[in-house]
């Protein structure tokens, strides 16, 4: 029998795939690269809070282990956060800091799951899920979303086992860029705690939702704590992508199990990225009202300009947090176009094969376009890119 | 059949446990606390790399995702560097950076073990090894050690399996102190290369050897890439526990695998600790010889001493880098005896027990004393406090 490694199970990490497309192409100055692969700031976080963290070089534990599962003070001011946008009692103690999001869902997982388990994954997914799902020996059943990308209970309750034991869920989704109605959340909520799973919620880019309020009032349910989990990244409202801050936001006795694994595999989150996160939190929450505004805008500016690229047969799958979901209108599938499309227009974008099941093809039709960087000016010349590609078109059969 | 999670098939972490026998008690000014239970530095890296740190500050790239594998210069000065240690060639694209030298362990077994397979670890060992080997299914195989705690090769191959993987050593040793002789590494490294095993060889502490010039020729030997991986820490040369910087020295192509778990756990290492870790390399070797000094000073001092502890029937196993490794006079057994050190003598130290597998009972007649805190004035005061004790002493059979 043939040995496999934990990593030898699962596949090549799409991001850095795709930055080699861009090795050793030279793009010229009056047509730069349109980078659209990655979802992070590429700006550094604002002045002021540039200056507290140079000043929290003096402060000698910064540069000391903290404890595991993070810094009281931010603990305690996330619960705060969290519990006054949800409109609910968050306690300190069922707050975990971890080094980023990803580390947050992968402690999260070796604290429910073991060898063999199963896990349902709404598709197109979050690719790191994926990855850590198959390292850890976990069998990933992907749960197909209807035609706006959302999951639905129903499909979910045909696809669990006596394996199973989470729902994960990501809103606003990465790669879709849907924000998933209260509804949805209910209903998989509803479902999970019927069989005794868990619904672990990632909010990542809860921050950038376009709706006001609470999205979802899941924390407000009693005995919630027994079925969800949620994940937040630091990483996007403040630009602190470099610095790893992340957290899991679930009951006490699951955070001493994911104790266990921070201990082992970080020590601690970043104790500069904490203290970042925690000044974020007391004194950023207008400037991170404008982030949001300039993020909506700009993914409006999206939604304004489509109708240019749908006369050229594209279509608009998914639009919200840092992301267009959008199906091409070529023969040849994205996976193929990706490094073309780098080589022809100059623009690097993650096809949508990135994002499905081995072996499902409707990822070839798609491309994720993670928009946060570019500017209205900068979607426009993104769009008339797109625009001027003058690849062999599906016909009308395999395009369906 | 019960269920068991990763985190569930293995232990509460040994030191936030140890710092929860310290909460509510109230130690008195004239006789504050002694803590020997972590090794790591407690006071902040010298200034000027304070200041090369809060500079970094206005560096945007600072603050945003670096590559999976770590910054190129830090990459390409560890391996020139760790080259020059050696006299050997070490290429850039052997160097990876992690999030602390935890990480860089975890992501190496990943790399190399499935479900089912077997690592062999020298006892004492280091407790977050054991705790990783059981999260990730794979099963740890005690290594028995000589009386001067160093593991033997032909006890190592009476051991190995087909389902072996690799053997772990730490040089110089956590918890022993012990400073592995060439020897002992060349006679582990062919038995691991003649069966087909890796051998991975944690460095942490190598910059506080005693020894003057590479400890081992490993690097040196035809055809090492294929058996030898090194592991190492940039935390407690340039004081940067906070700030989780580590390092793997391994062959490109098992990088790329380490790539895969990095991406999906920790997307990269924090950059701040990547820049201070470059600047250090840059700038603070003199620096770093003047730390080994006061650390060998103090391991000499713990020496020098010890025949006072001897006296009350105490027998030092192990000293080196930031460990004395002790065995006790008493009757009772250190997993008692942690917390009562606690109360009756104001020391926090770790009992052998969180060093030994379940069942083997000579942790109980030992503890682990992380003394790099300690001056020669603290460690009269540890000892002063250690020789008042009197509590019940082992029989002559008990204490065999």
């Amino acid at each position: 029998m043939p040995h496999f490694s934990r990593t030898e199970s699962t596949f090549t990490p799409p991001v850095p795939e795709a930055k080699r497309w861009i090795e050793g192409i030279d793009f010229p100055a009056d047509r730069p690269l349109i980078n659209v692969s990655q979802a992070a700031p590429v700006d550094p976080p604002p002045p002021a809070l540039r200056r507290a963290m140079a000043e929290a070089m003096e402060v000698p534990e910064t540069h000391l282990y903290g404890p595991v599962l993070g810094l009281p003070k931010l603990r305690a001011a996330l619960a705060k956060s969290w519990g006054a946008h949800y409109d609910a009692e968050v306690p300190a103690e069922s707050v975990a800091i971890t080094a980023g999001c990803n580390q947050a869902f992968a402690a999260t997982l070796a604290a429910i799951c073991g060898e063999g388990d199963e896990v349902l994954l709404p598709t197109p997914w979050y690719f790191n899920h994926k990855m850590w799902l198959d390292m850890q020996g976990v069998r990933t059943v992907p749960l197909p979303t209807d035609d706006r990308l959302l999951p639905e209970a129903e499909t979910a309750r045909t696809l669990i086992t006596e394996r199973t034991r989470a729902i994960v869920l990501v809103t606003p989704n990465n790669p879709g860029g849907v924000e998933y109605p209260a509804e949805t959340l209910s209903a998989l909520y509803e479902l999970a705690r019927e069989k005794g799973l868990w619904l672990i919620v990632d909010e990542t880019y809860k921050d950038f939702d376009s709706r006001t309020g609470a999205p979802h009032d899941l924390l407000k349910r009693e005995g919630h704590e027994d079925t969800l989990i949620q994940l937040y990244s630091f990483s996007k409202a403040y630009r602190l992508t470099g610095h790893r801050v992340g957290a899991i936001i679930a009951k006490p006795a699951l955070l001493t199990e994911v104790e266990k694994f921070q201990d082992t595999v970080a020590i601690c989150a970043p104790q500069l990225g904490q203290v970042a996160a925690l000044w974020g939190l007391e004194n950023l929450s207008q400037w991170v009202s404008g982030e949001r505004d300039e993020i909506l805008a700009r993914g409006r500016a999206i939604a304004e300009q489509f109708p240019r690229l749908a006369a050229k047969g594209w279509v608009l799958k998914g639009l919200g947090a840092y992301f267009a979901y959008v199906e091409h209108p070529f023969a040849a599938p994205s996976s193929e176009l990706g490094p073309k499309l780098v080589r022809d227009a100059g623009i690097l974008a993650l096809p949508g094969t990135m994002f499905m099941p081995e072996g499902d093809t409707t990822g070839e039709r798609h491309f994720r376009f993670a928009f946060a960087n570019l500017d209205t000016q900068g979607i426009t010349t993104l769009f008339d890119r797109l625009c001027e590609l003058d690849w062999p078109l599906a016909g009308k059969d395999s395009a369906a």
